[in-house]
This record gives C-alpha cells, sequence and structure tokens, in this order.
C-alpha cells in the first residue's frame, strides 16, 4: 500500500491538463475563491503554471502582465499559453484565459522567461530590518472571502485597516497549510496584500485589479536554495485618482534575497 | 500664403496611416534612432497613438506593457492594435509591431484603456523637492546615438555615470526642441532614463529592455490643465541579477501631479 499525501489546494487550484498545442484545461478552485470570481493571484499562478509545463519552455519567469479583462465564471476554463519568439536567452509568450462558447477572452496577457547567466549582482531593495514571523499575530481579516482563509498574512507595523495618510504596509506572507515557495506561490503572493485603498480608508469596499504585472528576479536555481515557505512584502500605492489606484510591492524570501517586485492597477469605488 | 511651422521630430517618429480594420503602417525615424534599433520610448508611443487614433477607442491610457522580443529593423512596421472586450470603464488592447514578411512579431504587449469619474483622490508619490530646470546644466550624454539629441535631460543630484552604490537619479526631461506633453511624450520618456547599469558601474556597455510596463496617473482633461513642456523623473533599480536588472521610475508634472509611473526589465552584459 501506498500513501501519499493529498495534494495542497494550491496545486489543485493551479492543476492544468495539457490539450493540443498551447491549450491547457483548468477549472476554478472553491478553496481560491474571492467575492465574486476566483482570486487574481491564482489566475496569475495558473498561467505561470502552464508555461512552467510547457515544453518549449525556456528558463525560468522573468516578467509578466496580466490583465482581467471580464470576470471569470465558477468552473472550467482553457488557458492558451503561446511562444511568440524565442531568443538565445528570452522567450516571449501570449498569454489568454476564456470560457465556454464566449467570443472575446476573460484574461489576456504576455509573458517573458529568460536564461539567466553569471554577472554582477547587486540587490538595491533589501528586506526591511523587522521581526520573523513567529512571534507576530496572524490578521483575521474582516471579509469571510474563501482564498483569505488560504493565506497566513503576518503584518509587523500596525492594523491594516486602521486608516490613516499612508497605504505602506508590511507583513509576512505564507500558504495555509505551509508549502514550499516557488514560481506560481510567488506570482499570487504578489496579488495577496490588503487592497491600497481598504488601508487608506480603513474598511473594505468594491475593488477589482485591472491588471497586473510581475518582475522575478531570482532563476530556479536561486529559488531552490532561498525559498522557505514564508515571504515579507511591503505593499505601497503611488496615487488614487479618477476611480482607479496603483499598488506597488516587493517580496522577499526569509533570507533577504529579492524575489519578485509587482505592480497593479486597480479599480475601485468610494 | 498659408505658413505651417514644420512637424516636431517626434511627430513625426510616432505618425501613423491607418490601413484596414486594426492595421497601421509607419516608420522608424533617424532622429530617434538607438545604437542598433530605433529608441524604445518612440516604440511604446509609436502604440499608444495607434489607439489613441483607433475609432474604437474608450477613454484615456490606464496602464500598458510593450515586450522587446526582436530588433525593429530601419524601415517600415505594421502595428497591429485589436480591442479585445471593452466594458463599461475599461478596455483591453492586445498589441504588436511586424515588420516584412517575417512570421514572428517584433513587438507584443497589451494595453488597457479607461474612463475615469471623480472619486476621492490622493497622491502619496511626491514630486521631489528640487530646483526647477533653469538654473541646472544639460546633461551631454557620453554615447552620441541620435535620440539622445532629442531629450533635454537636467540631473540634479549628481553625474549620472559617477558610478557607486545607488542607482537613484533625478532629472528634468524635455523634448528637444520643446514639445507640449501628451501621452505619447510620457511614454516615450518612461525610457529615457540612463540605464541603472550604467549608473552603477559609471559606465556605458551593452544592454536590451526586454519589457517596459507603464500606469497612468491623470486622464486627458487633467493633463491638459497641468502638462507643461517638462517632466521631472526619478528612477532607480530593486536589483541586478543573472544578466537582467529592472528600473522603477515617476514622472510628474512641474508643478507635482504625478503623471506616470512604469517598470522595466532589462537585459545587460558586464
Amino acid at each position: 500500500m501506498i500513501m501519499t499525501a493529498p495534494p495542497h489546494p494550491f496545486d489543485d487550484a493551479i492543476a492544468l491538463a495539457r490539450g493540443d498545442g498551447d491549450l491547457f484545461s483548468g477549472h476554478t478552485s472553491e478553496h481560491y475563491w474571492n467575492a465574486i470570481s476566483p482570486f487574481g493571484g491564482t489566475t496569475v499562478a495558473t498561467l505561470l503554471q502552464a508555461i512552467l509545463t510547457h515544453p518549449q519552455r525556456l528558463g525560468d519567469p522573468l516578467a509578466m502582465t496580466v490583465n482581467f479583462a471580464g470576470p471569470i465564471r465558477k468552473g472550467a476554463f482553457t488557458a492558451k499559453v503561446h511562444a511568440v519568439r524565442t531568443g538565445r536567452s528570452t522567450q516571449h509568450w501570449m498569454l489568454e484565459i476564456r470560457q465556454g462558447e464566449d467570443a472575446e477572452p476573460v484574461i489576456t496577457g504576455t509573458a517573458v522567461f529568460a536564461l539567466r547567466r553569471e554577472t554582477w549582482s547587486d540587490t538595491e531593495s533589501k528586506l526591511p530590518d523587522v521581526a520573523g514571523p513567529e512571534g507576530l499575530a496572524s490578521y483575521a481579516p474582516p471579509t469571510a472571502v474563501p482564498f483569505l482563509q488560504r493565506y497566513d498574512l503576518r503584518y509587523v507595523d500596525c492594523d491594516p485597516l486602521a486608516g490613516g495618510e499612508s497605504s505602506v504596509t508590511q507583513c509576512w506572507i505564507g500558504d495555509v497549510p505551509r508549502r514550499t515557495l516557488d514560481f506560481p506561490a510567488i506570482a499570487a503572493y504578489c496579488d495577496v496584500f490588503v487592497p491600497r485603498v481598504f488601508v487608506r480608508k480603513g474598511a473594505p469596499r468594491p475593488i477589482a485589479t485591472v491588471t497586473l504585472s510581475i518582475n522575478f528576479h531570482v532563476d530556479a536555481a536561486t529559488l531552490a536554495r532561498h525559498q522557505g515557505t514564508e515571504a515579507f512584502g511591503k505593499a505601497k500605492a503611488n496615487a488614487f485618482n479618477g476611480g482607479f489606484y496603483d499598488q506597488e510591492a516587493q517580496l522577499w524570501s526569509r533570507d533577504g534575497t529579492l524575489l519578485a517586485t509587482t505592480h497593479q492597477l486597480v479599480w475601485f469605488r468610494d
């Protein structure tokens, strides 16, 4: 008799069956459901997972942009990831997700994968000098959407919903249950920050991410040496204006390795 | 006799002739040529210009990502901008540029346009407290590529090629000759910063932007009130690693309006 652990719900959420060519079939996850559609981080991670398992893939994730063009409904979806152009060290992908017979995609995007090589390296954005996650309280979110039960967020500086003049928050992020960091997890973490307008206003209100970009700063070999099961995230907004705001964030591993930087543009109602 | 001023070389560089449907014909500009291909900022501005002049356009630029998949050669090119999905307040576009009979695009990308509306607004990223451009020296770049002659860069803090531990630079940016700021100009300014690896190493070396993203923070009406002919830019890198580094920057108008924030991933050789 062979005993195997059940898969982590995140692995279930981003699981894909490869179809013809560039097509992959997936299914939304109850565990990572948000208010009216899936947690966007899972959507980004699913597209990344499609490329990671594509036989034409060159190297590791370097950058990606995912646009939330329409709401994903509960159920089956088809992801298409197409390698448009492959050079010596970079590979450019077009991404989309469709559902059913809809003429229009619900998600569009692009990604760049790359082969890194030994060069001079330096990190200017340092892990802030903060306490580790062990002594900090897990945050109890004010809304009970399912995906928030799948993340253990431990804020180092404040109640993220205290309201105030600054949108900056800092927190440790881990999966529930804990899961070793990989590229899909990092991609999902990039969308896990409490929305900046909640931070400023001290309360939830309707928001929707319109577009999200990630720059990855590690390759698979570096990630394997530094991954752990938690990342530290620092997020802020530059501006709120005319029904939209932005969010910028950095993610570090526990030993201070900068894993990714991310930027999104969000629709909000005040 | 009617006297008309000759068009600004930037307007010439981003000029397009609309063809069937989503297709536009353009031509690279000698004035905005870089070392081996056009200045990337012109390429980004050209794609933005295609959407701005497309009859299906909704609203103003909100975000865009442009991927430099292959080198653009001197001469004619075809830009294709396709409105994938239009909602009540946002519109999602797919972008590409092709040359000749090539099977693969040289440029891919996506853009989001949006209708802004009155909401609570606030800018957290403030224009640094610096001197205006009038008393500052125009920077004489060490390389004589044509596009650098089309920008008047006035650094407030330092010689950008002094080398050192920080990649941060701050400068006023204006067109040569001066030209009133509009969305294409802002898009081009996002790529005008001296490459961060030059700043750190104190000297030029081979680099190539792989992907560039812009978040716009003003709509056309706001821009019309605050545009002027110069913007202030602050740029930095988060990390240099394995042959790639990132660059983040903010752009403000003279009166402190945050115009755009931008992020790029760059290949470099050391």
